[in-house]
């Protein structure tokens, strides 16, 4: 690791917002640890992998200390996952944690924005941001909730100043630990 | 038991199908055993156990003995479960069997015609038709893969004009095994 | 198959019996359906899976049609799986059915009596007699639930007397969905 | 939690090891955080939750970092769980990381010394220990992964002298995930 810092996160840029009666951005929840979980509602992974998962953090963690943020990044099939769409998904899984939409590309159609400047490759993409915004985790496909625990309790145990030597162990080791997804790569892999 | 038949099935009323060259009758599946899965994709307790266990009958069974076919009986969120959507999911899912579109009811927007006919209470449901095309199970809710694979094996074992009580005590018994449906009642059981 | 019956399964030679006021033998269950479980207390998958298989076949059918035994099959570290330990084990895992010790055989250290006979390859086995006593199914290492309850289901529905052509297919798919037993071959295969 | 520091592990006290060529002290191991899994073979929840879980997180972390050691605290059936008859579980389960036999009581037949020690009340028994060897976590029962994983991570992010004080909140929450164990109170309970 070279001593630079790791990048800030960009700010969120959100369509809609769902079980959240305000909007949310990252620089609010500076001090506390942050999960962004990617996600597309027809990914196969993302509902049986990574959606549960996000859902186990928010539950284990105090929201003082670990925030969980859903983003709904689509960039396929976008005329059947809407807002409509994602409205019915959220109510029939009760997705319990603030969900948002990630706001279209230029071009409409495509790589939505957030998804777009955080690089993603696809969904579901794990992104673990320190208490001063850092992205410290950046992951796609699915990780094991052990690494995944793991890696929070580092940044947990950081003051928002510290090093950030202490979690690269866990960094560098989280992609040993990843599940397959189960989509296929020209589902949610995002060209 | 009393001494009538189980009924007959009606008819399938499907508005368009998938998996399949050809639209699909019962009554061309006589002789067969057919498993008919009714599901909604927004569904989580179809989605998470029915659709996965009909593909596992899909895959042990030869499928000149027993057949099985999805059922997309939507009664909810009908703007966001149309047939492109259904394609969308089909296609992430990679789901191998053929599936059919219910027909809407009149109204356009309730039950479909053929979840009516049937008198589904909700999704999942499983139907179990023995090779004479009789009703044979009729179960809302998860069933357990020994019980179903139990009474496949019974109907199996019957010829087509066999008697039909052999199959009387695993149907008895496969509510007591069933799985509660982790979606709330008022998102999948049919008003 | 070839039009000779398959072979009467010998009768069980046991030692010592838990869980049944009484000896059982094989004889005084025709009419009935046996799920003969061979196993070994330190067998991973017998631990793992075989024996919560057969615990969930002794709780789905009805025990006048379908007869669950465990048969502790003992051909390695018999120093260390003798009476006490089994008894152990199953007042722990509170196992339900009646389980047998195999006896030893003439040289008291190798492969028992009754597994011999049955020309067992080692831990797990699953055993299926039909109601007239005969072997149907003979298979080392573990099923899958669903493939279980079809052969179960299928040998539920023959008379005593009945053709045996009906549950070839399933026999022979069974193995298909076996899973690999994850002790090592030197294990918990018999030599 | 009040200003005192936690306790000081007190030395192991095995009579015998597997897995290591050399007995293992905890005073050996400051500067790691330590995973002692007390367990006893015949235990239902130690067999399917406890050493699978143990043997994760041995494989997830690095060893200079994280130490994981097994502690065969028998305290029942002591005539079944003898030094063979683990020796022959650990050949069949590969278990990987070491594993002692907590020495008998002086009673010979009750809970053993380090056990009785550490003030354990039975098994499965889950204990972390800090880079200074204090008793950070101490949990009966089975820990999920993602807890298991938090304060291990939090462990790992303090240096040795740090103060305590971050792992408070996963450590006590810890137990609010826990799961029951399957084994009856009787049964792995100690007395």
């Amino acid at each position: 690791m070279s001593d630079a810092l790791p990048p800030l996160a960009p700010e969120l840029q959100v369509s809609r917002w769902y079980n959240t009666a305000q909007p949310i951005t990252l620089r609010s929840l500076r001090g506390r640890v942050v999960l962004l979980h990617a996600f597309q509602m027809l990914c196969p992974a993302c509902i049986s992998h990574g959606l549960p998962q996000a859902r186990r953090v928010h539950e284990l963690f105090p929201r003082e200390q670990v925030v969980v943020i859903g983003l709904h990044t689509v960039f396929e099939h976008h005329a059947v996952m809407g807002p409509d769409a994602l409205a019915a998904l959220i109510h029939e899984y009760r997705w319990p944690f603030p969900i948002g939409i990630d706001m279209p590309g230029s071009d409409g159609d495509g790589v939505p924005r957030t998804m777009r400047e955080l690089a993603l490759q696809g969904t579901p993409s794990a992104l673990l941001l320190d208490r001063g915004g850092r992205v410290r985790l950046h992951h796609f496909g699915a990780t094991d909730d052990m690494a995944l625990g793991a890696m929070i309790g580092q940044l947990l145990a950081e003051a928002p100043t510290a090093a950030l030597a202490a979690s690269d162990m866990a960094k560098s080791r989280a992609g040993d630990h990843s599940v397959r997804a189960d989509c296929d790569g020209g589902g949610c892999v995002a060209r």
